[in-house]
Formats: C-alpha cells, sequence, structure tokens
C-alpha cells in the first residue's frame, strides 16, 4: 500500500476516501444484471427494521461513488480532479482463490477531460506501481468500447445482441474461437455474422505481427464504420504516447478485451500476468457515469489494481522483501523479578527512543522460558538486566539465533542491537 | 496514520486486519441495550433476501472481533498476542461534532497476561501517539471496574443497581455532584446510599491533591471491601510504572470514570483535552470478553484512539504541519500543443524519477489558462517546453507564487524545483 500510495503521489493524484455504505439507489443499476445481485444491502435502522426494507448498500467498487462525490460536491472539486483511493469493496460472491467477498481496491481517476494525455498517465502509473513491487513480465491489454461497437456491426450483428455477443467474445482467451463461434451462434447471432466474427479472431490468431497487428486488422475491418476509425486512431494515440512512460513496450491491442461494467464508453485497460486467471486491475473511460448523477455528463475514466490478486502472485512467486517476514519486535526485554518490572519498562522506553522496536515480556517467567519466547516469536535480539548489570550501568544483549551474549554499557545498548540488525 | 503505525510497531504490536462484518450472533449482545441498537446489520443475500433477516453486522468496534479472531485461531496466535488495528467501525447514531456513523479506531490490544505491565506498556503507547502528534495538554483517567463495584457497594448501593448507578456517576464532569445526586435518587437508589456516594465525590472536588489524593480517599473508602485493596493497588502500580513511559505525569486516578461497554473487568481508562467534549479514546481490561466465544476466560486489555476526534481538534488548534497543506503536485508540466504532448509526458516521468510529484495538462490551452490553474491548485512550480527550450536541451521553470520565470538544462530541472522547494 505504501508503494501504491507514493507512486499515485507522485503522479499528482490526490488521496480521496468515500464511505463504506451509499444510499442504495446510487449503487443499484450501475453494475448490470449480476452486479445487482452481489450488493450487501443493510437494513434500515429504528423502527423500518421490522420491514426487511433496505436504504443502504456497501461499496461494490470506488468508480460509482467517486461519481456521486464529483456530483454532489461538483463546486468543490478542480476542473481536472485527479484522485486516488485505496479502500475495500464488498460483493456477496462465492469466495475462491483470488476472489474475496471483501478485497482492497487501488484506484486512480482522472475527471474532466476527454485528452488521451488521461489514459497515459494512468497507465503510466498502474504500470510503475507493478514495476516497483517487482513485476516484470505483465501485459496491459487494451481495447475501445467504440471500437468493439463497431467491429460488431461491421460483421453484421444487430445492435439489440451487442450487448449479448460481448459476453461471448470476452471469452475468447479462455474457449478460443471455436468455444466462441458456438457461443455465438447459441446467442442468436446469425451464421453469416458469427463467420466475420470468426474469421477476424482466428486471423489475428495467426497473424504475422511484423506485417498484420491486431491494429491494423481492426483498422481495415472498421474502416467503413462511422465510429471505427476516430476508436482506432484513440487506440493508436495512447500507444504512442505510452513511449515515454513506464507502460512502454507493454500494451498489446487487444480487440476481444470487453469488460464486464457497463458504465464504459471509451478506451478500456486490463493488466494480466500469465500465472493468473483473471487481471490483477482493469478500467477504462466512463464519459456518462458522472452524467448519470449531475443530469450532465463529465468526461473521466480510472483503472483499479486488485489488492489481493497481486498479494496473492506476489507470495507464491516469492515477491516479499525479507522485512515483511521479520518478527513483531527487534528486542525483547526481560523481566528478573517483580522489582525490576519498572527499570524493564524504562529501557524498552530508551531502546525505542534508538529507532528500535521493543517489547517487554509482560511476566516474570524463567529466564529460558523468556528467551524461548522471544525465539518462537522471531524476536533475534533479548536485553536483560540482572543485579550485575544495573549496578554496571549494562545491559546484556543476548543473540537468540547464535545464543551470543555481550554485555554494553546501557547507553549503548540500541545502538549496538540496531549494528547488528543492519550488519 | 503514518505516526499512529509507527509507534504502535516501536512497542512491538503486530498489524491486523478483520473483516468490516462478523457473524451477527458475534455482535449481539456484546455492548449493552444502546449497542444493540447501533449495529448496523446486513440482510441476508439470494433467496434469503425477501424475508428481512440480517445474519451479517457491520463492526461496532475493534475489541470484539479481536476477540472473535483470538478465540478461532487460538493455536496460531502466540501466547502474549500483541496486536495494533486501524479500520473503520460503524454505528447507526445521528451524526454530531466529533461523532460519525462511520469512523476509524485505532486500537492496540494485549492477550494473554494479567500482568499491569500491559496495561503501562498501552498506556505508554497511546501517549506516544498523542505526544508525536503535538498534544501536550491531554489527561489520561484511570479508573478500576473492581473499584468503582467496591465503592458502590461500600456505599450501601445493591448490586442490582450497580449498572444504573454507573450510568449516573459517569456523568459527574458534565452534571456536577448535585445533578449525580438527583440522578441517584430518581434510579431508586435509597437516600443513606445516595448521600454516601455524594460524600465520597464531593469530597474528592474540594480535596488538597498533597493530602488527601483520588486514590488514597479511595483506599480509605474501600478499605474494608473485598476486591477494594486489590483494585486500589492495581492502579497504584500502574501509576507508579508508568513513571519511565511517555504517560508519566499524565494520570489522574477518577473514581468516577465508569466507561459504557459491558465487557471491561478491571483498569478502565480514557484520555481527554479541554477543548473537546467527550475522549479522543478510552480503554480498559476485558479479562472474559475472548471467554464468550472460547469457553475459557484469556486475560487481555486494549486502548482505542478515535482517528477524526484527533482530527478535529488538531484542525481546530492549527496543529497540522505545512505539508499537509500542500497541492496535489509539486510541478505541472504544460502543453504547448498536440505535437508536443508525447515531450511533456516524458519530462513529467523524468521529473518524477528525480523524486518530484508531477502531473501533465491534459489539454492544449492557452500557457496563460494553464498557469491559472495550476496557481488555483496550489501547484507552486509550472514546467514549459516551448520550440526554442526544446532546441536548447532547456525547461522554462515558472515559479507561480513569484512569476519569477527560469530557463535550466532539461538535466537539472527536477534538482532545481527540489531545491526551491526546500529552500
Amino acid at each position: 500500500m505504501g508503494v501504491v500510495r507514493d507512486v499515485y503521489e507522485r503522479y499528482g493524484f490526490e488521496p480521496l476516501e468515500t464511505p463504506a455504505f451509499e444510499n442504495i439507489e446510487t449503487l443499484l443499476g450501475k453494475y448490470g444484471d449480476e452486479g445487482n445481485q452481489l450488493i450487501f444491502k443493510i437494513l434500515k435502522r429504528g423502527e423500518h427494521a421490522q420491514t426487511g426494507e433496505a436504504d443502504l448498500a456497501l461499496r461494490y467498487d470506488l468508480t460509482v461513488p467517486l461519481a456521486r462525490v464529483v456530483a454532489q460536491y461538483q463546486n468543490e472539486v478542480p476542473k481536472f480532479f485527479k484522485r486516488y483511493q485505496i479502500q475495500p469493496v464488498w460483493r456477496a460472491d462465492r469466495p475462491g482463490k483470488g476472489r474475496f467477498r471483501e478485497f482492497y481496491q487501488c484506484d486512480v481517476d482522472a475527471i474532466g477531460s476527454t485528452s488521451p494525455i488521461v489514459e497515459v498517465e494512468i497507465l503510466g502509473a498502474v504500470s510503475e506501481v507493478l514495476a516497483r513491487l517487482g513485476f516484470d513480465d505483465f501485459v496491459i491489454r487494451l481495447n475501445d468500447r467504440r471500437a468493439l461497437a463497431a467491429l460488431l456491426e461491421c460483421a453484421g450483428v444487430p445492435e439489440r445482441l451487442h450487448e449479448s455477443a460481448l459476453v461471448a467474445l470476452d471469452k475468447l482467451d479462455k474457449i478460443g474461437v471455436d468455444g466462441v463461434q458456438k457461443e455465438l451462434v447459441a446467442r442468436g447471432i446469425d451464421t453469416e455474422a458469427t463467420m466475420a466474427c470468426v474469421r477476424f479472431f482466428s486471423g489475428l490468431a495467426v497473424a504475422d505481427p511484423r506485417r498484420n497487428s491486431p491494429l491494423d486488422r481492426l483498422r481495415d475491418f472498421v474502416a467503413g464504420h462511422h465510429e471505427g476509425p476516430t476508436a482506432v486512431g484513440a487506440l493508436d494515440e495512447i500507444v504512442r504516447l505510452s513511449d515515454g512512460t513506464p507502460a512502454h513496450g507493454r500494451i498489446r491491442i487487444d480487440p476481444s478485451l470487453a469488460r464486464g461494467l457497463s458504465y464504459y464508453t471509451g478506451a478500456i485497460m486490463e493488466i494480466a500476468v500469465p500465472d493468473l486467471a483473471g487481471s490483477l486491475g482493469g478500467g477504462g473511460r466512463y464519459d456518462r457515469l458522472i452524467g448519470m448523477f449531475l443530469g450532465r455528463d463529465v468526461p473521466a475514466c480510472g483503472f483499479s489494481l486488485g489488492l489481493e490478486r497481486i498479494l496473492v502472485v506476489m507470495g507464491e512467486r516469492g515477491m516479499f522483501p525479507a522485512s515483511v517476514a521479520r518478527g513483531p519486535a527487534d528486542v525483547m526485554v526481560t523481566v528478573w523479578n517483580n522489582e525490576a518490572r519498572a527499570d524493564a519498562i524504562e529501557l524498552a522506553a530508551e531502546l525505542r527512543l534508538g529507532g528500535l522496536r521493543a517489547e517487554v515480556y509482560p511476566e516474570t517467567d524463567r529466564l529460558g522460558k523468556q528467551f524461548k519466547y522471544a525465539a518462537s516469536c522471531q524476536v533475534p535480539f533479548v536485553a536483560i538486566v540482572g543485579d550485575d548489570e544495573r549496578a554496571a550501568r549494562q545491559v546484556a544483549i543476548k543473540d537468540i539465533r547464535s545464543g551470543e551474549q555481550t554485555a554494553v554499557p546501557r547507553s549503548d545498548a540500541a545502538a549496538f542491537i540496531a549494528n547488528k540488525l543492519n550488519g
């Protein structure tokens, strides 16, 4: 979280937090039918509690609450409002690997501009987060909702079936071109349109990327559509402008990427690594969502990283630095007897002043038991002040791993341990 | 939050997070009748949604979820488990100044020991947090639930009326001895017992603290009670052992402190500042709460700081450092025209590498408009790369506050701005 926060702030995003619950009407109807089902609803309080009526609902993502905030405080937010938000969201889903009922999203969003600079800066920021965490093999899949619409229209899929066709196309990675073909037919799309889609996507699968890039093939396919060339141009521009950012070399145009949420209107993107089914995060442009609250549209684009999924992959790959695995304290002060407690507490305070994480063993157990306890908690050092040490203004420092014990002047104790820890 | 986290870790507390909701039975019956009413309840999902039944509830504090976790993972937590937790809690209360429906608690708890070292370390940690935040006038009110019971019994209040009498005593600060007297009578406590309480507390109010400390008066009053001397001794020990900690000189024994929550069994404490009604935080020993989940008692003690209340007081007193009020970026890179966008994005990346928070103005507006926008957002510097600057590998840096503009070699731009920011 520290890395995420630091990188987002370096890109000029400001922190924002919103309440855990929103009015239920704010959330309903924003995430599609499946989303509506997965919203946790909160019972009305007081005299209404018996009716079973729900008036509040837990955050399902961080985008809709942001849109609500921007609409509500339209005169207080800057014209180009860039915020980041790291908070949990809740979905009443069946839990599974990398799927939780409560999970953290790390979002960046930029409100107020249709410029592709927005997409480029956002992709740069999330790429820098992943690079700083140690990921060197992530891929940004990039597409555009308008390009998808143009593609389907040019293939001959009637508009009323677009949403259904997108659900099928989105599975290309998982079920292959044959699977998509079957599913398109099953969804009532006629043979001609289905085969047009299949030809396009199977062509992509075998294309020589040097002469026949996905973007080139898409450009040709949607050339005759009224929005096709605009969408393809926008994709091209995002890729070119990303050259000078940490997203350079990471972006792969993927005309099959659809993204589930219904509020996207332009660029859509998703970040994947080979060893995780599903994505590390996704986002896109949603130029009409704020308008649902405000009555007039405000352009916007955002991206959301899923914290737990990142942690799952980092854990499996052993990417965490050693400092994450350290024990709860650098040194444990032992307690000799009841009379020595005040002195042990004071020594702990001195060690903390010296920059160490120090704790006091709370009981007056045998010293051997106290040493064993420190070892079991991965605390690397214990400090002992017996009668001899007190008389000499010394502290005995025991290295739990080596067993070595050294008497040092009390005023040097913190520096002695800090030195050993860093050495 | 950074300060809180840092201090708590220095005292050997480990971070813990728990889910936002618990099973509803986990929370009900732990906070008294009023607490039960203030719990947000979540509707059952799926086919049961229509019944109005609630099966989950939002966290009401961080203590009960901790007790649940300790009971559930009893074989995995260390014998002396010290954890800190900084998360929001929810109460269906009427919002007011310093009272919110959602607010952050910053808790430290130590599980597994009855030693007063636990209370002393906890009070030391929260005192150090407040001192680091800049508070120099906070007072720790300290009492003991057993001392309260002994006091009421010695005054002649029957045990079945203890809880009711505590509600009245807890208001001593607000309504004075006369008010408490009226309320005790109204709660059905007989004249003799009421007058015994009044004599004790009005004696306190006028006592000469040098000869007649609250602790001494309490000691005398409960001397004949079977638990009285133990409780008074425990209070005395906490004060004495705190001498070598940041809580030194802060603790005031207050025999009228009762604390609302029903689960406390020993020491209870609350931290107050003169300019806030209510407290900045409170806590105490709860040796039987974990037993409600586990079936056998495990001693425990904790303290909870209320983040928003701390922020309210810090805001009113102007205690925030200047860095909190800075704009969202150190420098804004202007965009000359469409062709210059890639270069502007690259310059921003270079400035970030140099340690700055940099953002790119997303549009190609007039430069004057871009300057004005930076000023309105409190961004102190703008960077401009026109054709001349590009040819000379330079950047023009404009100080928004002074209006001064300086051309510097592009490779020195970040250092130049960093220097100005620190100087």
